[in-house]
C-alpha cells in the first residue's frame, strides 16, 4: 500500500470542516495539518490534528496538498498565490468574472515554484463548468443553462441571506433560491430561449424581525432591493427565531445544467446534469478533496502549473487504478 | 483562421451518416474522405465527398483523424489496430468486458506509430463512464447506477430487436427498454441497493407476425427467451408492418447515471446525469466527432497512445480556446 496523501486545510470554517469529514471518507488520504488565523479557536474543536497559525509555512512542508478554504472575496486572491508558491493547492475561488485574472496569477506562480494549483473548483464553478463545456461540445453550438434550487426546499443562498440581514429591523434571515419549472421545460424542449435571470429563478425569504420592527416596511425594503430582489418574484415569510433555528439551520443547495439542441438531420438531443446537496459546504469540500488527489498526482508527474476542472483528465480524480477504471467503470 | 481538421469516416452505416451530419455542425472540421467496403453503394448516397475502398490507406494520408464507424463485434477488433497504425483514430468500441483487452492492443500500436487513438467513446461507454467515475470520486465510495430508456417511449435496443427477429413466425420487430421508476427512486434516496437487472428495467416489444404465424406461441417464445427476456417483465404488442414503419422507424434512446451517498457528518448528496436522444447513432456520432477534435490536438502535442474519455482533459473536446472557456464557461 502506497503512502497516504497528506492534506492541509487552510482556514477552518464550514468548508474546512467539510474537508475534514471528506478526507476521512477517502482511505488514500490523511489530514495532517490545519492552518488558521485563530488556532486557539480551532483547537477547541479539533484535538486529533496539528493546528498551527496561518503564517506557519514550515509546518506545511510535511504536506502534499493544501486545500484553501477561505472566502473568494478577501482570502483567496491573497492566499492563492501565497500558498501556491510553497505547496500544491486546491481552491474554490468562485468570483466567475475574475477567474481568468486569478488563473493568470496562479499559473506563473505554480510553474516557477514547481507546484500544481487547481483553482475554482466545487460544483459551480466546478462540475457545472465541466457539464457546460461538454454539453456545448457534444451538442455543437447549444447554449447550456444553469438552474439553482431545483429541490423542493430550494437552495440556500449565503449572499442573499447576508443582504437580508443588512436591512434595518431584521434580526436574522435565510434566503432560498428556487428554479422556475416552466423555464426548465422551455430549455428541455430545445427552444434555446433568451432568459432573463428573473425568468429562471424566484426567491423565498424567511425573516426574523427585531422587536418593534415594521413588517410591512421591511418587506418593501426586501422586494425593492436592486439586483438582489427587485427584478425577481420574491416571497417573504416572517417567522420566530425558534422556527428559524429549527427549520433553517442547514445549508441545502443544488441545481442543474441543461443543454438541448440539434444532432443534425432533424434529430435532437438533451443533456442534463443535476445535483442536490443536504449541505452546500460539505459538497464543495468533498469535490475539493477529490481534486487534491489530482493535484498530488499531477505534481508527482512534475506537470506543474495552474489547472481547472477542464484541464484535468477525469481519471486523476478517482482512487481507482487505470486498470480498475477500464474494467469496472468504462 | 487555422486550418480545418480533416476527418475520414471508416464504414458508412447509421453512425457514419451521423458523423457526416455532425462534422457539418462543427465549423473547425471538414469531412475529407469516406472509406467503405462497398464504395459504389456509398457513392449513390454521397456525391460531395471522396469515397474510396476501405483498403485505400494512401487516401487516408490527407486526413488527420479517422472515425471508425464499424461494429464492435466483428469490425473494430480488427480495424482498430489496423487503422491506429496509420492515422489518429476515434471509435465507439462498446463490448464492455473486452475494453481492457482492446485498450491493451490499441495503446502500443498507437505509441509505436506516433498516433493517438481514442477508444470506446459515445454515451455508454463514454459520457456515462465519465459520470460513473466522477460520481464515485465526488461522493466517495458511492455506487453509481445506469438506467436506460428513461423517456416515455423508452430506448430502442438493436440487440433485442435482432433477437426478436430470430424467432420463427416473426417478420419484423422493435424492442424498447424502459427504466423502472421505483428503482430510480430507491437509488435517489441513497439506499445504494443491490438491484438485479430485471429490477431496473422492463421490455416492450412491437412485433409484426408472418402470415399464418401463431401469436400465442411467438409471445411465449419471446417471454421465455433466456437472458434477453426471461428474467424481465416483458410486454408484447402485435402490430401491422405499416404501423411499425410509421411509428417505429427511428432510433430513440437515452438514459441516466445516478449516484447518491454520504458527504460525511450525516449529510447526503445526489448526482444525476441524463440524456435523451431522438437518434442513438446520431448522438454517438456527435460525441465521436468532439473526440476527434481531442485526438487531433493530442497528436499535435505528440502525446501519442490510446485514450478513453477518462484520460482526456475536457477542454480538448471544445472548439473554444482556453481563454474563452475560462471567461464564458467556468
Amino acid at each position: 500500500m502506497s503512502e497516504k496523501i497528506k492534506i492541509a486545510i487552510i482556514g477552518y470554517g464550514n468548508v474546512g470542516r467539510g474537508v475534514r469529514s471528506a478526507v476521512k471518507a477517502n482511505p488514500d488520504m490523511e489530514l495532517s495539518l490545519i492552518l488558521s488565523r485563530s488556532p486557539q479557536r480551532v483547537e477547541k474543536e479539533v484535538t486529533d490534528v496539528s493546528v498551527r497559525h496561518v503564517d506557519d509555512l514550515e509546518a506545511l512542508k510535511e504536506c502534499s496538498v493544501a486545500i484553501l478554504c477561505g472566502g473568494s472575496k478577501n482570502d483567496l486572491p491573497v492566499q492563492g498565490p501565497h500558498f501556491a508558491a510553497n505547496i500544491n493547492t486546491v481552491d474554490s475561488y468562485d468570483n466567475h468574472s475574475c477567474i481568468p485574472d486569478y488563473f493568470s496569477k496562479m499559473n506563473p506562480v505554480s510553474k516557477e515554484n514547481n507546484t500544481v494549483s487547481v483553482i475554482s473548483t466545487g460544483w459551480d464553478p466546478g462540475t457545472f463548468s465541466l457539464e457546460r463545456v461538454l454539453g456545448n461540445a457534444f451538442l455543437p453550438g447549444t447554449k447550456t443553462y444553469g438552474f439553482y434550487g431545483v429541490s423542493k426546499k430550494g437552495g440556500l443562498s449565503m449572499g442573499h441571506s447576508d443582504a437580508l440581514r443588512t436591512i434595518d429591523g431584521v434580526a436574522d434571515a435565510r434566503q432560498y433560491t428556487h428554479a422556475i419549472p416552466e423555464a426548465i421545460e422551455r430549455v428541455r424542449r430545445g427552444e434555446n430561449p433568451d432568459l432573463k435571470p428573473e425568468e429562471m429563478h424566484w426567491r423565498e425569504c424567511y425573516v426574523v424581525l427585531k422587536e418593534g420592527a415594521d413588517a410591512e416596511k421591511v418587506e418593501k425594503e426586501i422586494t425593492t432591493m436592486p439586483a438582489y430582489f427587485a427584478p425577481y418574484k420574491t416571497k417573504v415569510h416572517f417567522i420566530s427565531a425558534e422556527e428559524l433555528a429549527k427549520n433553517h439551520a442547514g445549508f441545502p443547495h443544488g441545481g442543474m445544467v441543461i443543454g438541448a439542441g440539434s444532432l443534425g438531420d432533424g434529430n435532437n438531443g438533451t443533456i442534463e446534469y443535476s445535483n442536490t446537496w443536504d449541505s452546500n459546504p460539505a459538497a464543495t469540500a468533498s469535490i475539493l478533496v477529490a481534486h487534491a488527489r489530482a493535484a498530488h498526482r499531477l505534481a508527482k508527474e512534475k506537470k506543474y502549473g495552474a489547472y481547472t476542472i477542464l484541464d484535468i483528465p477525469p481519471a486523476y480524480f478517482s482512487p481507482k487504478t487505470h486498470d480498475e477504471l477500464l474494467a469496472e467503470f468504462l
